[in-house]
Order: structure tokens, then C-alpha cells, then sequence
């Protein structure tokens, strides 16, 4: 007298949490300082000052039934008009408050697009390893398939080979997380590129088009001199999800948006379809009083330096102990290979002789490989260190 | 290349909104003054004075990367403790964090319930007219079949005739909202023990349970000495849906929650599975900020000084008239009989000749009666009053 898909969702525990918990538990028996936890997203900058002195005088100035009231279903066109405002100046986005809704975080942003987009049980959304393990459950809700193109492990841009084998004339979308979670990798114009051509080149064939849904709430997390180049400007056909969880640290305040670009074909119809799935998931009329507060804070940029220092101290270290990844420019993670191919066998021994906390890359699509989440504190990867060297030095 | 079915639910405009659209751009033609709009049921008075003064205090004193980071999925174990602890305060409920699961609004806490309890196309889930138009929506995601029982016009209460037909083996569930919207109606503790008792009679017969998912955002907006009979204690069987949206005044922050009471058959399972369906409408870990003000503001009652003075204003003013209405002990809304039982005609005149925003009952399944939000202002009211005089005059 239950749904039983539900109950087992409901009763998986995500790999990421499993390693979570324990880090949790075994804190408590050998002290926090001795484990090493890399296995949560949690952004570990504070917001911009900005975002809490905004929250502060909305609360003590703001009229508070206009405050706390609700948003129409996309978010208050003030603050919607922010957002296009802000993609205009940065992209030259041709972006406007009615292509805009905004949504419960980037997870419903997500399953929204893909209820939108999807007709029958025979669509099929492709996701590109390694991907976010919760894809499958988020596009999953569409009722498409969820079909995968494995990775291409020599850099992790995307596998044509595979990409052109999955394809298929029930292809609706193809779904592009640049910065990557978990590889770190940011696709290169030249990737997109190629991506957009055969994307072109089979809605012709298939007489329909595929959407690239764009996945982007690292776009602002890169470091170094590398871009993250601007998809629609490539690929018109695509719908861009995104949240401030990373670029202002405001995971928990579960705020995003969908931004149908103007050159995406039937956008109008696109964007009905999306106000009609956000009604069956309840995303609607987002969290009113942190809407007021991106509205204000649209152009704040996040300070990396932390991460970037992190980035480096890891990536210098594990690679001089003999480590393999691929270059991680964007977000905070890497995505290392398991010294002898098993990654579940790593993590677990890791965990267990060195309370060492990484995922093991099966859910992601890559077994072989470990994921690293570098929003973490220096001091404690430098911690670390003697016991990623143990491990090296144990097989 | 979308969805028809949301491309249909996203450019059908609610009758609620509809008739609110109207009000705002008439406002700017003939003065907001000019306008008397009870179309919407946004709440008019403050939140608590503690609830924007813990809103400052945890922006300018608490840990930012804390107050803002992901808490689990259900909520922060603290937020569900305060929340058990309040529901034990008042109503020995039996509450444990572990069986309360926070959601963004009351929305997807319907959503998330209705998905986890249906299981094929074949179940039905039975709502009580009059109800809350988006029902059809909320219960319809469910994949379950959305069965009405048509109203009670005598008093509101539940037609336990038509309840006696439309219960069947397919029934697993039935919607309870009280205090209600639109009718302001409370379900007495003798309406209720007669529904326990039917339930439990059908569903000894057909061998399963039938929940009761009580839809409760507006428990504490009550009147006189009216009491809300605390469902749990007259039917085990029951899974409650609440929000702080009415009763803090907080409708735009997104913060609700599931409760499956320990008396509750298979409450286990039941969990799990809203954990499970959680996850695929993306209403995880909501709005952490708030879960700390509600952590903090649970105790707080709201001031409902202001909407007793307008429902006994408005009540008195509109029956002296002539109107008929049953009898509104709660919520912030009035269901009154359209004088010649045409509520769509009235209301459609009302806003041509009048200026008057009422909304008919056809959404709400009683097309001979119209709401009336009045959690608006006094001087609205005593505006609008010649215009109430106006249209009853004219029939």
C-alpha cells in the first residue's frame, strides 16, 4: 500500500552520503581533526558580505508582508529582470524577465526541463559520464529513458565516439554540466563545437530538435586563465539551468532559474510547458525574501582564492605521489584514478585504514576513478596528505 | 517536441490569478481605491515581530557558510526536533524528527504525499468539494485518479452520502482541509469521528489502508471558540501536511512539512517512500535559513485580531444584505451563494460593473458559490460594501 519505486529511492542511501555519515560517525570516536572529509559539495566560503547585510536590511526595513509574501509562479519580475540584466551584460545574452523562471534550486530547475521536454517513455535523454548521480533520478522523472555515453578518459571532454553511437532518432536532449561534477573539466569551445555539429547535423536527419540542457551552477567556479564558454552562442537549441549554491555559497537557500534563450527554437512553447511541469512538481513562487536578495546581489562574484589554493595544493601534491587525473579548471572537484582500476575497493580501504573520505566513481558513471571535493579547508588537506600517501604506497 | 500535457497546465491562467491580473491593471485605470479585490489568499498581516528579528540575528551572527549550506534532505535534525516537540507540546502528537520530513511549502508536501501512497493508475484519491482548485494538479501528479465527493451546501461539512459512493477498493486515500479553503469551514470532531469510522469500516472490507492526508496550513487561523479536532487522535491512518505560510505569514519562503504520526499503519514505509518521491519533484533540504526561524519562531501565534474584525465585519455586512454562507470559523475565506446560483455570471459582473474581485466556486467544484479572501484591509471592506449592496441589488 505504497509506491515502490519510491521506497527504494527512498531507502538508497546516495554513495556520497554513505561516506558522509561515516565521516560523521567516526569523528566522534578519533576526534574531527583526524578525518580527512572530501566527500560533500558544501561549498566552504562564506557568502559574499553583500548577501547578509542585504538579508539584514530587507528584515529590519522591508515591508514584511511584501517581503515574505508570495512571488508569482517564475519569481517576482524584478527579479527575474535582474538576472536577464546580468546575462545581458555578461554573455550579450538577448535574455528577457519572460524567458526567466526561477525555481527551487537547480534540482527542479532540472526535472522541470526534462518533464517539459520529454512526450512518451520512448524519448531519451542522454547524460554524459561521468555525470551527478542524482541525473538519473532527476531525469528519470520525465518518464524518457536516461541513456549514458561513457567517458573519454584521456581528458574527460566528451566521447564522440560514443556520443555519435547513442544518438538516436528519440534523442530529445543532451544534457552538458561544464564545469563538470565530479572531473573538474571544463569543455572546450572546440568540444562544444564539435557537440553542436553533430547535434545539427541528426536533428536534421530525425526532421525534430535536441536540446542541450545546460546544467551550469559552477559556471562562475573556474580558475586560472580558462573560459567557460557561452553555449547558446554555439548551439542555439539550448535551455540553461543554474542556481547560486556555489557562486554565492547558498546552497541551502534553494534558489535557481531556467533561461530559455531567445534563439532556442519554439522557446515559447518550451517555456509554457516548463510553468506547466513546475506546477506538477510544486516549484513554484521560489523562496521570496533570498529572490530579493540575488536581485540585489546578481553581480557578485565568488572569491576563489581559497579554492584555487586548494585546487593547486591537491592537485601538486597527488600528482608528485604518482596520481592521475585530468586537469581540473572549474568547480572544486577532481576525479582521480584508483591506483589499480577499483575505486569502490579505494574508497572503502581508504575510509577504513585512513578515514580518508572520497567517492568512488561508480555512481558517477566511471569506476575507475575516486572523486575529490576540494571545498574543504587548507589545514586539513594538508592533514591529508601522509595518508593519500599511504594509500599510493600500499598498492 | 514538448510536453502537451504542460504545455496545457502552463497557459491556463488559474481563475484565482485571473481575476487578481485584472485587479492590477484596473487599479491603474480608476485608482487602487476604486478596486475591491478579494481574489487572493496572500496573508495581510505581519509575520511576528521574532521572525524578522531572528532573520537579522542569524545573518549578522551566525556561522554564513552554516546558516546557508544543504542540511539534509528532510531537514536540519534540530529544525524537526522543534517541529515534534511543538506538535507534542500541543497535541501529545507522539512526534519524532525521524518522522517528519520538511518541504518547500505545503505544495510539494501534497505532491510528495499523493506520489508515495499511489502505486497504479487504477487508485483514486478522493477530494471533498468545495476544495482547492490546484488538487487536481497536486494529486493528479501521483499518477492516481482524483475523485470528487460533491458538497455539502447545507453546512460545508462532509456529504457523507456521496462519500459512502465514492469510496471503493481503488481508494487509498482522502484529502482533509480544515480549517477550509474556500468555505472557511472547520470539520467538527462529529463529522470527523463519521469519516473514521467509514474509512475504517471500507477499508477492513477491501483489506487496506486508507490514509487521510490532512491538508492543515491554516490550523491556527481559527475563531472564537472554535477548535480544530486534532485528526491523528480520531483516525490512525492519517499523514499531515502543513506550512507556515498562513500561520507565520511566511508564503513566500517555501517552508512545510510531511508528518506520518506513530499510530500511523505502515508509517515506516510510508516515510521512506516520501523520501523516495522527495526526491524525484527535487523538494529536498528546503530553505535552510528558514528552517532556522522556524527552529526558533514554532512557538509564535499569529495576531488574527486583524482577520477576526474583517470576517465579523464582512459576515455581518454581507448577510444583513442578504447574502447566504455557511458559517466561517477559520481560514481567512468566505463562500457565499451567488444570488441567483450563477457565481461565474456574478463574478464576472462584479469585476465589469463593479470593480468588485470575487472568485466563482467552479474551480473549487461548487459553481453556484464564490469566495471571498478577506485578508485584506478594513478600509478595503468598508470600500467595497456598496458594491456587495450593488450587485445584490441587482438581481
Amino acid at each position: 500500500m505504497a509506491n515502490k519505486k519510491f521506497y527504494g529511492l527512498g531507502t538508497t542511501l546516495s554513495p556520497i552520503r554513505k561516506f558522509f555519515a561515516y565521516g560523521l560517525e567516526k569523528a566522534k570516536e578519533v576526534g574531527a581533526e583526524n578525518v580527512y572529509d572530501f566527500s560533500i559539495g558544501n561549498p566552504s566560503i562564506p557568502a559574499p558580505a553583500l548577501v547578509n547585510e542585504t538579508i539584514e536590511d530587507l528584515a529590519h526595513n522591508y515591508d514584511s508582508v511584501k517581503l515574505h509574501g508570495y512571488s508569482v509562479a517564475a519569481g517576482h519580475e524584478s527579479t527575474r529582470r535582474a538576472i536577464a540584466d546580468n546575462l545581458n551584460e555578461r554573455f550579450n545574452a538577448g535574455a528577457t524577465a519572460d524567458r526567466i523562471f526561477c525555481t527551487c534550486g537547480c534540482n527542479p530547475a532540472l526535472i522541470i526541463t526534462g518533464k517539459a521536454l520529454a512526450e512518451s517513455e520512448e524519448d531519451e535523454i542522454i547524460v554524459l559520464a561521468p555525470f551527478f548521480p542524482e541525473y538519473r533520478v532527476i531525469f528519470g522523472a520525465s518518464g524518457a529513458q536516461v541513456r549514458v555515453v561513457a567517458a573519454d578518459e584521456r581528458d574527460f571532454q566528451i566521447n564522440f565516439g560514443e556520443l555519435e553511437k547513442t544518438i538516436c532518432k528519440n534523442t530529445i536532449a543532451v544534457v552538458v554540466n561544464s564545469p563538470n561534477n565530479p572531473s573538474g573539466v571544463v569543455y572546450t569551445e572546440e568540444t562544444l563545437k564539435k557537440m553542436a555539429e553533430l547535434l545539427k547535423a541528426r536533428a536534421e536527419e530525425y526532421g525534430h530538435p535536441i536540446y542541450i540542457i545546460a546544467d551550469e551552477p559552477y559556471r562562475e567556479l573556474v580558475y586560472g586563465e580558462v573560459k567557460v564558454p557561452y553555449i547558446p552562442d554555439i548551439y542555439a537549441n539550448t535551455i540553461i539551468c543554474y542556481s547560486w549554491s556555489k557562486s554565492l555559497s547558498l546552497p541551502g537557500e534553494r534558489l535557481g532559474y531556467i533561461f530559455v534563450p531567445p534563439q532556442c527554437e519554439d522557446g515559447d512553447v518550451i517555456y509554457a510547458c516548463l510553468r506547466g511541469a513546475a506546477r506538477e512538481v510544486g516549484s513554484v513562487c521560489p523562496p521570496a525574501l533570498i529572490q530579493k536578495v540575488v536581485e540585489k546581489c546578481v553581480g557578485c562574484e565568488p572569491d576563489l582564492a581559497a579554492y584555487d589554493e586548494n585546487r593547486q595544493l591537491l592537485y601538486d601534491s597527488l600528482t608528485e605521489m604518482g596520481y592521475e587525473m585530468a586537469k581540473p579548471d572549474g568547480a572544486f572537484y577532481m576525479f582521480v584514478k584508483a591506483p589499480n582500476g577499483d575505486a569502490a575497493a579505494f574508497s572503502e580501504k581508504a575510509m577504513k585504514e585512513q578515514n580518508l573520505l572520497v567517492v568512488p566513481g561508480t555512481g558517477f558513471g566511471c569506476p575507475g576513478y575516486f572523486r575529490l571535493s576540494y571545498c574543504v579547508s587548507g589545514d586539513m588537506i594538508r592533514r591529508s596528505l601522509p595518508a593519500f600517501r599511504a594509500m599510493i604506497d600500499s598498492y
